[in-house]
């Protein structure tokens, strides 16, 4: 889909790691298909996963009880959060599609992406992971809460016990999907009323 | 339990909050008792979440392809962690008992903690958190995988929407229980061929 944005919120240690593959893949293929490609590797960048105080620039609205919900969300609305969490909304705000890539650790997240969404989008909402029994960060959690709406997870399950072969079918696979991406439907989320609404 | 060791691992950034006022009665209660009760608390230390290569002093054992799960195994062995990793590891060692305390965010955990979590006891396992329908943490997860055996869950729901009495009476039902915890039996938890052995 020329000139449509994306981005890529990107966390892994190693380049040269599955991970990096995946992510790798994606940029090329969304790039042959003319979109605008960009990655936020939060690793390299030394992405500051920590909310704390420091990410509101200026006077705090209630100083004598520091609630980082609270201070957040004035910050945002005066823009005085800090300059790097500005920067990721802003890349959000523009994207026609986000892709969080991260390898799964069994059924978790590493707290640099946690911190990221915790910081970017908002603080530690619904962070549960599509486990085994269930997928409530999608249908519930951190990204639909926010207002996304949400495609289907694409889960490449052990990697470091297939064989290389396998590893390449996995990778193969997920370029595959993403030629058609663009119109895939998103999946059935939670109602307004699980949210008190 | 006089002579007891506690660690309570706490994360939250402001002191006068209800989670900080569950950690001083805690703290109140169990000095009482005669146990020496020793406080992570992870915010005021800015306890580093991210697990990078900087955690690993000295040379990698695999420099050409960075694997961290690798790499801070092979340096536990050499006791060539970085030093703040050691000392909260020791903390652990030491411990009769250890707490989390930290705020459950609906059913989250903050990226300060998960941090704490990856880089102190084993990296990203099985990070689901007691949800609406499991108990995931608890049973299959990083504590009992990391040989703790693990007590039932303490949790205040939604003391944001109580009134000061009731945050009074969560805060007292906290303190009542500590007074018999030595007496507690663990939960029962996942049984070994849930890990593959």
């Amino acid at each position: 889909m020329a000139g449509k944005k994306v981005l890529i919120v990107y966390a892994h240690q190693e380049p040269r790691s599955f991970n990096g593959s995946l992510k790798d893949v994606a940029v090329a293929e969304l790039s042959r298909q003319g979109c605008t490609v960009t990655v936020s590797d939060l690793y390299a960048m030394d992405f500051e996963p920590r909310a704390t105080r420091k990410d509101i620039t200026g006077a705090l609205s209630r100083p004598e009880f520091f609630s980082y919900g609270v201070e957040a969300y004035e910050a945002w609305k005066k823009r005085s959060l800090t300059s790097d969490i500005i920067a990721e909304q802003k890349k959000v705000q523009e994207a026609d599609l986000v892709m969080f890539q991260f390898p799964l650790y069994w059924f978790s997240v590493p707290a640099v992406l946690k911190g990221w969404m915790d910081r970017v989008l908002c603080q530690g909402f619904a962070f549960d992971i599509p486990g085994f029994y269930d997928d409530g960060l999608l249908k519930h959690g951190t990204l639909h809460f926010c207002g996304f709406k949400v495609l289907a997870p694409h889960i490449s399950f052990a990697p470091e016990y297939a064989s290389e072969e396998e590893r390449k079918g996995m990778v193969a696979s997920w370029a595959q999907r993403l030629k058609t991406i663009w119109n895939e439907e998103p999946i059935p989320c939670s109602p307004p009323w699980y949210f008190g609404q």
